[in-house]
């Protein structure tokens, strides 16, 4: 019977697997009866599908070995209950899967009986007892995971729905999902918010409406509780993700939120196909799946603002995203991302992902340099992406330069990361959290994610008077954006420009990070030049966190071996140990690391800095904090500043062979003036070749500019010691 | 013609390949013609000797186009002369074999190029100018350099000998080989020593002999200088490796030393068949390669003694110790072995293992529980190992009851680490060493190494008032060895006991370490138990290093957040930080922490101990410790003392699916009491279950045995709750 062809031809046999579709006004909506007998048919045949199948099948067959447990609401994040009803909606959805997929009856009993059991215990419920800051839940701690449990319930149901009893079909949708839609509409100010919350609320409610042939829950849904449209699901397509598909919070977050708008989206495609939702303001569905794969590297994603850095691709959010996009643009690209997971959905798409990575239809996804700007319009700012090519071991730099992204952003405008050779360099701490580890405050946001990883000096920027930016304030943050200058993507010489003022009263201060090749150095360099207009005398500091093992440095280090003392009070500060702080002269700034037997020697051409060496972990009696070396240069009591430094990658030591290559810098010097309305960088070669890079402060194209004897056109310049002048 | 059958059919052709063997009396003789010539008809079926052919081209063909380069020495280990005469010697090596394996002359003219330039360098040559505290060589710094040159170069020109003019020839023998070969004999102490770096040096002059065809030389490497046996490689062989194949420095340098050893046996099997070199001393060479692989946990040695953590089965010694000991015994244990180092090497050996594989002929390698007895007569104790099951996930543990192992060992008699899921998770902190890291102390054991990796407290074993075991002198550790007392490798209760005496005047003390199945427990649990007799009132520490980020404590803490003490003055305490210390009761000696997704939570039943939380990395100005943190159990003023602890794996948090399970102890209390001539260890289960573990004074089997109530034969027995007695 795993072959069964047509619905009415199984239906026939004797003994046969039930027949579906007993009642015609119940048959499936979300996935149609067809596209279900299609994967019947076809689940064996590739392996990618096959996987997921037995998979779902040992999940559920546990689930039931255990038996129907539907507990009374208790506990918070982490506690028996709150796990129980996951696994719970995940065995409804995963049993009524099963159901059309194999055509077991077990599996409709069980999500049938599952279901039963909620519509005794669903009514009877109030707020749930654990309810702590969050938007309280019925049966969980917060609602947004109820929002959840009635996404994956509502798929489940209506793969078994037109096999139970009127009766049944009649206690289910009444006792649970139109009590469950209607609690979800009734949470009111949740509902309509423009946030990732509220697109669970509404993808569940109007999947439910679909389901239940409800039109009124579906409108609901997608224009918001007064139908007006000023909030709802395509409210929250249009505000909840720049032009370019980047989500406001930040990568973390745009994995975790793309599930409800693809899944609601592809359930609008199924049930109300005039709707074109994939074309909707430009496709921005779709964009949004293969923007959140962009902003990852070696199949992880950037940690920026509130994020667990394990995090990657490899998360069920994506493996929905990647299907659905799949389905509906049959992008090669997909299928290798697709394959790097090693997994996909029970769904018509994640079939289709199956089937055509068998044909070996996959090619690489095209990884690209690119500017992601940020907001509803594309004007709040951007993520400046830069790579050296399309590789999970290419090197990446990604410039910081978004938006506040509400309550999970950190304060860190300008802010950047740099990864190579598959591992990160430059870092972000990412969140304080241990997600879902009960011993550590029950998995949620811990005390040091505001005292530590959301401020400032916990990132790559820079810090005034070791306060953090906007005072570490969310509404003053949100108020303001850095722009966005200039951007380059291509060429030997990539480059990002922005500047942020407002960050601190009276003080602007704009940065450029400038990916460079250079002839005879295998990896490329980075240049950061970050430049401070402050309107009065002040301390600036410009950490910098790299992961690795220190090796050396070019200056004299004063060293605290026996008592380390702790940076600061507050803002971060006191969350860092001194181990070490020193004062390089013009020629001697440099410091090397190495990690995953790659060295890495920054250089800094910053006029009378200090150069502070601090390690995270101060202050942190609970051990919560992990602890990473970080680079503070330091300048104190100026008003304006120019500082100038430079990442080189080189040389390798190789444990198997016991050899070392290239371990000393190739750089000789790094040198800065300022010359007309530029700056002049120039890094001189050990091999006696030399590169000057001029930035001028204007922005514009086509604007000629000359220093120093060098001429050029627009923004920079570039002048190759073997070469004959600019080259852009 | 790469497929060339006959070496005559080859040389009739015209435009073929050179002819081989122009004079038979320089014939090859480490490899012979008709080898030479099936691993060149067969080069291009097998991918694994294929693809080592490439790699071999790839490096001399760089070589060749960098083009002859014979410096007169001058640079230490690390610097520019140094590396040339290393690249050199590879040349000479991998140019010879090309010239057999491909036929192509340009290799033979290369390696010829190069020796003909060290024949005219090599006389001129007296000590190396950057001698230090080794013996100096010609070539390197160190003469066990110019040892390994020799094996190398030796094997290159047998390769091309009969292809030279007899002026060439005479050219090469008299004032290279001849040369360095006398070198090394005239180096008499060194010579004659028993010690691996004679070993080289054996090596490289019985290779000489029989390519220059003088037994005399050969005699000599076999058995020493006066040619009385009294020193040499079969004296070597009888003494530098324990009956059971166990070499004395420990695993990092017994991978080391391998390949002199079956190089040069290799040699002596091809041109003294009737020596039966394999069978020697019941077949060491053969189970010292075996012995070396059980060494590994997921192919990386264990890091005790100086020994670099980062060093795996995948180098060049283990290439060649695999295919070597796969050509004598054809094991398909050592094909796996081969297959997971992706290489193999270039001899009839290394072609037997690339075809074998190709066939499909390889078996899991059978790692198991085993005792290493250590010293030349198996009586200098020995290294126990305990294995959960063979796979590289499953847990290890390793006890470190061998004697001192040289000038390479550490103070760490009765130490112990643990491995699990992949991970090291009680930890040995390896050698203070950046190998070949210029910027490092030139790549040398550094300052560190001396003053933290060899102290006592750097290690998971006892120390007294703060003071290294034999107070850190070699000659007083090597004159004592611990005693194994007893060892269990199978079934559920698994157990290693060992005591030493004297490493503490008036001091002795005893540990069983025991890896238990406990029904129930998806792990087995770790239990330590070490007893001190002490002759007078003293401090007892046991320091247990971990890898993992804690999680949470079962007892309160004291924390140093703003300023952290330094643990002591001296032998090692100066490096480390104290972060915390508390005193836990009989029922909260519970630290959890978390490693790669699994927690381990490790427990105490020690009496009034007070615990300090450390890390190392205090007094540590050139950043050259790594940063790792230690759990000590610290007894005041005590004169005999029991330390009862436990360590228990176990839960899952899956960074993927956002799911944490089990991350709370399954055990309820870990109890000790004495009871007759025993200790009784119990554990109780969250469950209810309770396990008693007695371990008897007494070590002999068969001995009948009661306390409270319960009753044992040997030396200890196992109560479970749940079953109905003794049972081991």
């Amino acid at each position: 019977m795993r072959r069964a062809g047509l619905l009415l031809a199984a239906a026939a046999l004797v003994f046969a697997a039930p027949s579906f579709a007993q009642d015609q006004s119940a048959a499936p909506v979300l996935v149609n009866a067809s596209a279900f007998a299609a994967m019947r048919s076809e689940e064996a045949r590739y392996p990618l599908f096959a996987a997921e199948l037995e998979r779902m099948r040992a999940e559920v067959d546990a689930s039931m070995r255990a038996g129907i447990n539907v507990p009374v609401p208790k506990d918070p994040g982490g506690g028996f209950t709150h796990e129980q009803h996951k696994r719970n909606y995940r065995s409804i959805y995963g049993a009524g899967l099963l159901y059309r997929l194999t055509g077991e009856p077990q599996y409709r009993d069980f999500a049938r009986d599952l279901l039963l059991a909620y519509a005794k215990l669903y009514p009877t419920l109030g707020p749930h007892p654990a309810a702590a800051n969050q938007v309280p839940g019925r049966l969980f701690w917060q609602s947004l995971n109820d929002s959840v449990w009635l996404v994956h319930g509502i798929q489940g149901y209506d793969a078994i729905r037109d096999s139970l009893t009127p009766e049944q079909r009649r206690t289910i949708d009444d006792n649970v999902f139109r009590r469950m839609a209607a609690f979800q509409v009734g949470e009111k100010a949740n509902f309509d918010r423009i946030h990732n919350h509220a697109t669970w609320a509404a993808a569940g409610v109007g999947m439910t409406g679909f389901v239940l042939r409800d039109p009124g829950l579906v409108e609901v849904a997608l224009k918001g509780t007064d139908k007006s449209g000023k909030a709802g699901f395509l409210r929250q397509l249009d505000l909840l993700f720049s032009p370019d598909g980047y989500y406001s919070e930040g990568p973390y977050y745009q994995r975790y939120a793309l599930q409800p708008f693809v899944v609601f989206a592809q359930a609008i495609e199924a049930n109300d196909p005039q709707r074109q939702i994939f074309q909707y303001r430009d496709g921005i569905v779709l964009k949004a799946v293969t923007t959140a794969i962009q902003l990852t590297y070696d199949g992880y994603f950037f940690p920026l603002n509130d994020a667990m850095p394990d995090k990657s691709l490899k998360t069920e959010e994506l493996y929905q995203g990647v299907a659905i996009a799949y389905g509906a643009t049959h992008d090669p690209g997909l299928l290798s991302i697709a394959q790097w997971q090693g997994r996909t959905v029970l769904s018509p798409q994640g079939l289709e992902v199956a089937r055509d990575l068998a044909a070996g239809k996959a090619r690489p996804f095209p990884f690209a340099s690119m500017l992601l700007r940020d907001g509803p319009a594309g004007d709040q700012g951007a993520l400046a992406i830069l790579r050296d090519g399309p590789g999970a071991a290419d090197q990446v730099l990604v410039a910081k330069n978004t938006a506040q992204g509400m309550g999970h952003g950190h304060f860190d405008k300008l802010g950047w990361l740099l990864y190579d050779q598959g591992n990160a360099i430059v870092t972000d701490y990412g969140a304080a959290r241990f997600l879902n580890i009960e011993a550590k405050d029950g998995g949620r946001y811990l005390d040091e994610n505001d005292s530590w990883a959301k401020q400032t000096v916990a990132h790559n920027t820079l810090v005034v008077d070791e306060a953090s930016h906007f005072g570490g304030k969310l509404k003053a943050a949100e108020a303001l954006a850095p722009r966005q200058l200039a951007f380059v993507g291509e060429g030997k010489t990539r480059l990002s420009t922005a500047e942020m003022a407002g960050a601190y009263p009276g003080v602007t201060f704009r940065r450029t990070l400038v990916q460079m090749d250079i002839d005879g150095l295998s990896h490329p360099l980075v240049i950061d030049l970050l430049k401070v207009k402050g309107g009065k005398a002040a301390r600036y500091d410009l950490p910098l966190h790299y992961s690795g093992q220190l090796i050396d440095t070019g200056f004299p280090l004063k060293s605290y071996v026996t008592t380390r003392p702790v940076l600061g009070q507050a803002n971060g500060y006191q969350h860092l140990w001194v181990d070490a702080t020193g004062r390089p002269d013009a020629a001697n700034g440099r410091i090397t690391w190495i990690n995953d037997g790659r060295f890495y020697s920054w250089r800094t051409a910053t006029p009378g800095t200090e150069i502070i060496l601090a390690e995270s972990g101060a202050n942190d009696p609970k051990f919560n904090l992990r602890r990473e070396p970080a680079i503070i240069q330091r300048l104190e009591a100026v008003k304006d500043a120019t500082f100038v430094s430079l990442i080189e990658a080189h040389g390798r030591y190789d444990a198997s062979s016991e050899t070392t290559v290239g371990s000393k810098s190739a750089i000789r010097a790094l040198r800065h003036v300022r010359g007309g309305d530029a700056d002049l960088i120039t890094i001189e070669l050990v091999n006696g070749r030399t590169v000057t890079l001029a930035i001028a402060d204007d922005v514009q194209s086509g604007v000629a500019h000359q220093a120093n004897g060098l001429r050029w056109t627009g923004h920079f310049g570039r002048f190759d010691s073997a070469g004959k002048g600019a080259a852009q």
